[in-house]
C-alpha cells in the first residue's frame, strides 16, 4: 500500500462500463488548487479526453483527475468532445469547483460513445467514497486497470529542511496483443509547492527518462498521458540540493512505474534492458536504443533465448546514426559476443543459459563520445 | 521457365557452403561489358560483398555477377573483404576478365567467414556449366534461394523498332522469423542498351515503386542488393516513347518479383497491400503507408481477420505526417469502416469475412493533397 501526499483523496469504483463489474472510474482530488502539467500522446488521432486535459495545461488551478477505463472515448468527434467535458463537469460538482478544475482520461476500447447512462449515477457515487487513505489510493490505482494484471503504484518521500514531502503515482500500463489500444496513463502527485515551469519541465526530463524510454509493440496509442498534480500542502518548494533530491525521487517513481508497465506485458517472457552508450549526443543513443527496442527480429531471438548478435548490431545499422561498423562492441549479459565489427568466439550454450534466466541486459558500447541512453522492452 | 536476354550466361549450382547440399552458387554473365548499376541496403553494417560491389558501380565494364547462398560474408572484418575480392577474382578468370568486373553477392548466416575450401574448386565447376538457357537461368535463381519456398523469376519483352528486348530477372527474398538475417537480392539483366545515367535513375526509380514499397519485418538486413546489367546486345537503346515502355517494363519486373517475396513470406497467412492516397506529397503518403505496414498490432489484427480500424487510423496518426483527424476515411476490401474521424456502422462479420480470402486490401484516403503511395506487406 502506498501512502498519498498531503491533501489528496482518491477513490476507484465500479458504475458499469466494463461489461466485467470490474473497477472502472478512478478519481484523484486535491483538497486545494494544483499546480499541474501533463505530457501526452504525440499521435495526430488524439482521443477526446487528451484534446481536453491539453487544453487546460499548464495550470495553477487543477483540482482533480477523472479517469474511466473501458472505453478511450477516442474517435468519437465531436460528441466525444462533449462528453469528455461534461466528465469534467460531473466531477466538478462532486468537489465544488469549476470543469475547467478538473482533467480527464480514459482507456479502453476506442471508436464508442461513453455511455453517460452508467457515469451519471456512477461518478456522485464513486466521488462520495473519495478519502485520504492508501486503500482509496489502490483503489484508484486498480479502476484505472484495463489488461494490466496488476495495479502499479510508486512512492518517494523526502526530507525537506524539517517537513517530509511524498511523491505518490499511479499507472496503467500497455499489453501486446491486447484486444484495444495499448494505451499508457500515469497520474503524479505530490504536496510538494512547484511552480508551472518547475511542474512542467522536471515532468518532462521524468517522462523522458522514463516512460519515452519503453517500448512494448512501438505502436503509439491515441490516449497516451501523464500528468502531475502538485498541491503544496507539505508547505515547502523543492530548491537548491533539496530541488535535485525531489527531481530524483520524480524520476525514480515514473522509472518503477515504467518498469513495471514491461514486466506487465502480455505475454513476455523477458525483461530486457538496452544500454546504448558512446555515441556524439544523449538523442543518438536514444535513436539506436528504441531501433534495437522495436526490432521485431530482436524480441523474437530474445523469446527463444538466441544469442543473435547480428540482429542487434544490424537494428543499429539502420537507426540512421553514424558510426563506424568496426568501434561497436556488444555485451549480453556480461558476455562480451561482438567487437570492433566481429563476433568473438562466445561460449553460446552459456550466453543462451544467461538469457533463460528471463532478464537480458543489451549493452551496445560505441566509440564516438560521451552520449548513452537507456531503453526497456519485453520480448 | 523465363528466357534469358541476348549474350547472357547463367549457372546455378552446388559447392558445399550449405550442409543441405542444396545449391549456393549461381553466376549471371554478360558475353560483352554491361552498363551496370545497383542499389544496396542504407544499413551502415553492411557485408563486405556489398561494399565491395558498391565501390565498382556505376560501370560500363562489368562482365557478371557472384553470388553464393548459405553464408552473407558480413560481420566478416578486413578477410571478408578479401574474400568478396578473392570471388570476383576467382569467376573473372572463368571468363576471361578482370576481378574488377565482377559483383558480388552473399547471403545466409552471418559473422562466419566464408568456407574458402569449397568455394575454390566450386566456382569453376559451376562456371563450366554457364549456358545461355531457361534451365541454367531457373539454376541460378534457385542458387540465391536461403529460407524462400521457391525460386522467384520474372521477364518481360519490349518490342523497340523492329527489334525485341528482353528484360528478365531473378530475386531471393526475405522471410519473417527466418534463422538468419532476411536478406533480399535481385539481379536484373537486359540486352537493351542503356548508359550509365539511364541505367542508374531508372533504376533507382523502379527499386523505389517496388523493392523499396515491401514491409516485411521493418528489419533493414545487412545485404540487400538489387543491380541491374544491361549489355546492348539486342543492339537498340530505349528512347521517347520507348523509353517509357521500356522504364514501364523494367517496373512491371521489378513490382512481380516484390510481390513475390511478400507472397513468399514465412508464416504469412495474408497479402496486404496498402493504398495512401489525398497527401500533400507522394512522400508523405509513403510515411503513413509504412508506419501501416510496419505496425506489429496491425499485422497481428490482420491475422486474425479483425477489422480493426482503429489500429491502422492510430498507425497512420503516428507516422509524423501532418492531417486533420476529421479528413481521414478507410476502407478495408472495399468497405468503408472510418469516415471523418468516426468508424461507420459497418458489418463486423462481413468485413472479417472479406479479410479472410486472404488477400487485404487497406486504402486510406486523405484530402489534404494529390499525393499517393502504395506498398505491401503480409501478416
Amino acid at each position: 500500500m502506498h501512502e498519498l501526499p498531503q491533501g489528496f483523496l482518491a477513490a476507484g469504483g465500479t458504475c458499469g462500463i466494463k461489461a466485467s463489474g470490474k473497477k472502472d472510474l478512478a478519481l484523484f482530488v486535491s483538497e486545494r488548487p494544483c499546480t499541474a502539467s501533463g505530457m501526452f500522446t504525440q499521435n495526430l488521432v488524439a482521443g477526446a479526453p487528451v484534446k481536453v486535459s491539453r487544453e487546460r495545461l499548464p495550470s495553477s488551478e487543477i483540482r482533480g483527475v477523472i479517469i474511466n477505463s473501458g472505453n478511450a472515448n477516442a474517435c468519437t468527434g465531436q460528441q466525444g468532445l462533449e462528453d469528455a467535458r461534461w466528465m469534467t463537469a460531473l466531477a466538478a460538482e462532486q468537489f465544488d469547483c469549476r470543469p475547467e478544475q478538473f482533467l480527464v482520461c480514459s482507456t479502453g476500447v476506442i471508436g464508442h460513445l461513453l455511455p453517460r447512462a452508467v457515469l451519471e449515477p456512477g461518478i456522485p457515487i464513486v466521488a462520495s467514497t473519495a478519502e485520504h487513505s492508501p486503500q482509496a489510493f489502490h483503489d484508484a490505482a486498480e479502476a484505472m486497470m484495463t489488461t494490466d494484471t496488476a495495479s502499479k503504484q510508486s512512492s518517494r518521500s523526502v526530507r525537506i529542511g524539517n517537513q517530509t514531502i511524498i511523491i505518490s503515482a499511479a499507472a496503467k500500463g500497455a499489453a501486446m496483443i491486447a484486444p484495444n489500444m495499448a494505451t499508457m496513463l500515469a497520474v503524479v502527485l505530490t504536496d510538494a509547492e512547484l511552480n508551472v515551469d518547475q511542474a512542467s519541465s522536471w515532468l518532462r526530463s521524468a517522462v523522458d527518462q522514463s516512460f519515452n524510454c519503453i517500448s512494448i509493440d512501438g505502436h503509439m496509442s491515441t490516449s497516451d498521458t501523464v500528468l502531475l498534480l502538485a498541491n503544496g500542502a507539505a508547505g515547502v518548494r523543492p530548491a537548491g540540493a533539496d530541488e535535485h533530491r525531489f527531481r530524483e525521487a520524480l524520476n525514480e517513481v515514473c522509472l518503477e512505474l515504467a518498469q513495471s508497465i514491461i514486466r506487465d506485458a502480455e505475454g513476455a517472457g523477458h525483461f530486457v534492458t538496452i544500454n546504448v552508450s558512446g555515441l556524439n549526443s544523449n538523442q543518438d543513443a536514444a535513436r539506436i536504443a528504441r531501433h534495437v527496442a522495436d526490432s521485431a527480429l530482436v524480441k523474437t531471438a530474445i523469446a527463444g533465448n538466441d544469442p543473435n548478435w547480428g540482429r542487434i548490431v544490424s537494428a543499429a545499422g539502420y537507426a540512421g546514426v553514424q558510426f563506424a561498423e568496426t568501434e561497436v562492441c556488444l555485451l549480453l549479459n556480461g558476455f562480451l559476443v561482438y567487437e570492433q565489427g566481429l563476433p568473438t568466439r562466445f561460449d553460446a550454450a552459456a550466453v543462451s543459459q544467461a538469457l533463460q534466466s528471463g532478464e537480458v541486459e543489451i549493452d551496445l558500447r560505441f566509440a564516438s563520445g560521451s552520449g548513452s541512453a537507456r531503453f526497456w522492452t519485453s520480448d
